[in-house]
């Protein structure tokens, strides 16, 4: 079934006559379009996709299933003014649509009856096809020689902020439309923070590093950390940096499609406790990656859903020792009918630089 | 007054008991936070400021006129829970929050009544002070180090991505937070398109580039565009350039505050359009820049209101000619009671490398 069916199908399964798609990853899911500014309303008998002039000829060579609109107006002005709808049930991205324009929507249509559906799409839009997993691939490949290259830059003196620029440089250079996320580069004591961000910390011997960097490319994201040393780790980095790699392969080999959630992040969670480092791994396991750096499914210890076959999640248990270091360790995955398969190829050991 | 006095005067005058700011920028603009996850309450006797436990110390160190609330809640639950509000007339920024979240405050919170105010900040944000200039100002310098340093980069062969990519990382080098959009590099044909994104295209002999450029640093942002030309332009390149340099010229001439800023695009846009190329200047000449690279005011052929002194705006005039190339170049500007002054430095005489 092609997408703007499948959109279809979840229509009449809420039992509505349509729905209109303000979030562009799922517009771009739905029909194709790539450019920054379109909307797409599929109703049971016809789809119509709505963008502005910079888009005329790219909407012409993407846009599949649906009539295209273009306008100088707003968006939301032109899909008004088309008269495609008077007093039918739509259902509408709540989170993803502001009030101002939801006013502006209702008082341009008036007749419809608009309903909040957050989540129409998400589980679909989880589980990749082939292509959408060669994309993600080819991304994390990027991604996975920019973390080769940018080990012969870490060096004693050189600073966190330095390392980032290398690594969006390197991202760039390979063809990476942009990066999915701001490069975490975390030594030492930042390391002991999941989110810290580049600072001029100088990086010492003795210093483990979380690099944690992923790019876009071609619309997909790709997403790695790894924890390297510099010089020799103390004996309970080591220690620690054993506890999480261990964690992660238990997540690993226990990952299958149909395994709750909580049950996934509960394998790795399960290790690092047993070691006594439970307090101290204080995220999620993963999420979801796609059009998306971050998407369903949240792999957290409170997920009582069943992860899908196709999904793509990342594998990244952490340990935070606090105003000391930081250990975390990602891959990405697709989860399978009888386990998953790791997309990421870049060496678990300890790398001591 | 400091600022949380200016938001309460603001409120006062449109009868309101409080205002609730969602959109980061004006809640740094207000307080000072600079973190990713913020909200501030302000009423006639007290404000409040409600964030997450990544920023108990950030925000202990930043926020000023406001008490901090820190939660591991959803800041509205949490806002919500702390009864502070009851049967107030509260503002909110409407194009700043998204339909659902309203939709919750407006269930967590039942006796409040919730008056939309896109605009509440918008012209008090738009006058700088001096230390914003400063910022700014600031990260132009690194822009048009960045921007002296590429031209010994760009030669026939190299692509336009490759440009972007040494922008991006030399922006990096020197100490920018991020860049405060993906560079503009386009060439040639590519040059024709305002906002041609970077491609594989590899610059030949006689290509004029058009260079659109900016980063963020301490949260200001610069903004700046030069075109260039490798080897010998072409007669009717050279006389497109001078037209827009012109037009610049006389808009950068005539500028100052309580003009209309009709007329300060109308003061570029009758140079080219005399010239003949009126039809192939199909932007604005400018817009506010501080916070956010693209703020109020839009200097357009259509904005009836006078500028204000202290506010920073672009002035960007640009040419376009179809199917064959594009010329734009734009400065940052001070609006002052008397005139302007221009924060922008690089060589505006035709470079060709």
């Amino acid at each position: 079934m092609d997408r703007i069916n499948l959109v279809r199908a979840l229509v009449r399964e809420h039992g509505a006559d349509g729905v209109l798609l303000t979030f562009l990853p799922d517009v771009r899911w739905a029909c194709g379009f790539t450019g920054s500014n379109g909307i797409l309303l599929v109703t049971q008998s016809s789809a119509h996709f709505f963008s502005d002039g910079r888009y005329l000829l790219q909407a012409a060579r993407e846009v599949s299933g649906a009539e295209i609109h273009i306008t100088s107006d707003n968006l939301f002005e032109h899909l008004a003014s088309s008269r495609l709808l008077s007093n039918e049930h739509i259902l509408f991205q709540s989170d993803h649509i502001l009030h101002s324009t939801f006013v502006q929507l209702t008082s341009l249509i008036p007749g419809v009856i608009w309903h909040p559906s957050p989540d129409l799409l998400t589980r679909k839009v989880a589980v990749k096809d082939k292509d959408e997993i060669g994309r993600i691939t080819e991304a994390l490949r990027i991604t996975e020689s920019v973390f080769e290259k940018i080990l012969g830059f870490i060096q004693p003196g050189v600073t966190e902020k330095e390392i980032a620029a290398e690594i969006v440089y390197e991202h760039l250079k390979l063809g990476a439309e942009k990066m999915s996320f701001d490069p975490v580069v975390a030594s030492g004591l930042n390391g002991a923070l999941p989110h810290a961000r580049p600072s001029d910390k100088k990086i010492v011997p003795g210093d483990l590093i979380v690099l944690d960097i992923g790019c876009f490319l071609d619309g997909y994201a790709s997403d790695m950390t790894r924890t390297v040393c510099v010089g020799q780790p103390s004996p309970e980095a080591r220690a620690v940096y054993e506890v999480v790699l261990k964690a992660q392969n238990e997540a690993i080999r226990q990952a299958r499609a149909g395994m709750r959630a909580k049950d996934l992040d509960f394998a790795a969670r399960s290790v690092i406790q047993e070691a006594g480092y439970g307090d101290h791994f204080n995220h999620s396991l993963g999420h979801g990656v796609g059009l998306q750096i971050h998407e369903w499914p949240r792999i957290s210890k409170d997920a009582e859903f069943e992860i899908p076959a196709g999904a793509v999640v990342t594998i990244e248990p952490g340990v935070y020792i606090p105003d000391s270091f930081g250990v975390r360790i990602k891959d990405m995955v697709v989860i399978t009918e009888d386990g998953c398969e790791n997309l990421s190829r870049a060496v678990k050991n300890l790398i001591c630089l």
